[in-house]
């Protein structure tokens, strides 16, 4: 399986640019002779931090670990964070016969080396990326708490499935149906409910990794862009702020107490305060269709109009505008209305109070665990059709060995999940889109 | 003296932004007992890589320093580099009652435990900062090599003088003169040459750290901004790149064979082609007075015209333009001369070749140190004006006293450079420039 670790890479693996020290990764069964070449000490002990100093370069501190990250060799070492030494320093490693590790090869290398399965792989990434507290409470469930254990679960309630199937199958020769299928369906039955239940996670889990996707909408000169300036105000510094966010897709985002709501299809409204006209009708619904919190502008200056747009299964606040200049101001209980003046700044409390209490209403509690990757979500809607196979299977009286068939097939897509089923374009994905040095 | 180190300081110590790994270090008297109770472990082995647990944030590796690199007790916690995880141990460390580091304040407290001198400590943000390989040799010969051993052979003579002159006072009583004034001056004479060979090398060692400052001169259309634009080409992008640099002060640079030389006042020269009209004459000869290479353009396909500037002790190359249309090229073999076409290339290798050299001539070779920080030239200039005192104090037969004032006055400045004299100011301008974390 590990024919990758044939040779040594390495890589830097703290953050890009000049700081107050670096480190360099060195993994692969080289590792330590390679790295002795240029250290001015003959040895290094297991796991102790070593000073001396790399060639010429720079003065460090060397660790070796037998079985590191990767589970192989690995050294480690911590110089100076200067742009000069740390390409200097991997320069000579590369000289020396060290391949330059690709993105994430550290992790696929843990990975094929049994140290990680694939979704906590996955979540490695995840909890690297993560910015705000809930993508790394998201992330570090994948990585160790909950969800491996839901995925443990899932995986023995089908082998335990697998295994009546077979006793049946054992039996067929004597054409005598076993008599346990309400066990069978029982099991099944359950599995469906906790599918179906981690499926309908995917909503809010995939939001609020990503962020909550928000709509603003209404009418011409209602006072969209106002509304997007004034709720975005000191945040958006900290979000531009973010390095290895790629320009070419920034959204504007904010994060209020910890989760990230993120504007779609707002890059009109920057310019211009008319999205319908200027981006047509069909983008604002397509834009209304991605949402999960809708804000709809009317300014309360001009009469009341009820919006010509399908918000069906969606949270919709009405943001009442200009209500320093009010005269037209709706009062409906039906709607959820905060009355705002994007000029003065009255109201965004509370519109804040209630994009953040439109979330929080949906939000599972800590103990749930969330499906938040795309990835699993597809791999489990094609767990959850083959069982539903399986099911159709039963009650048409399909013979036990086609059902099987099935059975292994919901197996096989879970097994895609944590690795134990997996392809190099996979893991090619899945890995490129790590950062160099993790 | 330590004052500062009552308190426990803490710091990201990597780069800024996202990455693999992210080291956090804590440093002073709790450093140990404070992160131990965040952590999954109830002890950590001096300088034993130990992995566990910091609160709920993330898996970790710890290390414990009894006396780290800031002469205390340290502990450095590398985390993944989320940025959320990096901030949040952070924060945790800090409602805990650790102090955020100031810039440089782990350098200083290593400065004010008399691990490193002061010169040395100005080597280690130079180091940091240094981007080519000339840079990182300035800063690791003022760190570790013949620099510092260049300041304590000067301060050695200068106490070898004070102790001669000392033992002529004993005797003053006896109003004899001491016999060895010969030994005396030939001491001096030696320092006076050695000062003035370091206070020489200023000039070469301030322009390889900053960059060799190069001004592009020439007539209106000369083609200045085009020669520019060809000489940077592709290396733009690269400078641009580098983290840290301020974007105010941004100049443009060019490195060749890792040599920088950066270009002085050319912003006119963007988006206009006539500095000397622009910018105003003054301010092109200001651009050469501060210049150590001058790039004098001329159009080839008009008549040569002598510069009306003041070219004195400036290396000047003679840039004929235009090559390809030539009509005028101008042959002179006092002159440095190189024929290019900003618009098709051809010249430019020669041209590169010929800056490199125009440097190149002046380098002393690697043995010899150089002078390159401000603070050490202008207390270095003080020296010699003390020791200049002494030796006209000598010659108009001056009480040994009053030259005796003189000569700790030497002593006093050249024990600025390496800290034995200094103050609150002199440290917060010097630790100041460094990165938090360093």
């Amino acid at each position: 399986m590990d024919m990758l670790s044939s040779d040594t890479i390495v890589a830097i693996s703290t953050p890009h640019g000049m700081g107050g020290i670096a480190v360099i990764r060195i993994s692969g069964p080289d590792a330590l002779p390679l790295s002795l070449r240029h250290l001015s000490v003959d040895s290094l002990t297991e796991r102790k931090a070593t000073y001396c100093r790399f060639d010429d370069i720079d003065d460090i501190v060397a660790i070796f670990y037998t079985k590191g990250y990767t589970g192989e060799p690995t050294v480690e070492l911590s110089c100076h964070g200067s742009l000069y030494v740390q390409q200097a320093m991997l320069q000579a490693l590369v000289d020396d016969g060290a391949r330059l590790a690709e993105p994430g090869e550290f992790t696929r290398r843990a990975f094929l080396n049994g140290r990680l399965n694939l979704s906590q792989a996955e979540a490695v990434a995840d909890l690297i990326d993560s910015v705000t507290p809930v993508q790394h409470h998201l992330a570090v469930s994948q990585l160790r708490g909950g969800y491996a254990r839901t995925l443990k679960d899932l995986r023995q309630q089908l082998l335990d499935l697998t295994s009546l199937l077979e006793l049946e199958l054992d039996f067929s020769q004597e054409d005598v149906e076993f008599a346990d299928r309400t066990q069978l369906r029982k099991i099944l039955s359950s599995l469906h409910f906790q599918l179906s239940t981690l499926l309908s996670s995917f909503r809010m889990g995939n939001a609020l990794k990503r962020g909550i996707p928000v709509a603003i909408v209404g009418r011409p000169n209602a006072g969209k862009s106002s509304l997007l300036n004034a709720l975005l105000g000191d945040d958006r510094a900290i979000v531009s702020d973010i390095p290895g966010t790629t320009r070419d897709t920034i959204e504007e985002t904010l994060t209020l107490d910890g989760i990230t709501f993120r504007f779609i299809d707002t890059a009109g409204l920057r310019h211009s305060d008319d999205t319908v006209e200027a981006l047509g009708i069909n983008r604002t619904r397509k834009a209304i269709a991605d949402a999960y919190l809708v804000l709809y502008v009317h300014d309360s200056t001009t009469p009341w109009q009820e919006p010509d747009l399908d918000l069906t299964d969606k949270h919709v606040i009405v943001v009442q505008n200009k209500s320093d200049l009010s005269q037209h101001a709706l009062a409906n209980p039906q709607l959820s209305i905060i009355n705002i003046s994007a000029k003065t700044g009255t109201g965004l409390p509370e519109l804040r109070a209630a994009m953040l209490a439109a979330v929080r209403g949906e939000m599972p509690d800590e103990s749930n665990v969330l499906l938040s990757n795309v990835r699993h979500y597809e791999a489990m809607q094609r767990v959850q059709q083959a069982l539903d196979n399986v099911r159709c299977g039963l009650e048409d009286g399909t013979p036990a060995d086609l059902v099987a068939v099935d059975l292994r097939d919901a197996l096989y897509h879970l097994g895609t999940i944590t690795g134990e089923v997996t392809s190099d374009e996979v893991l090619g994905n899945i890995f490129g889109r790590f950062c160099v040095g993790k």
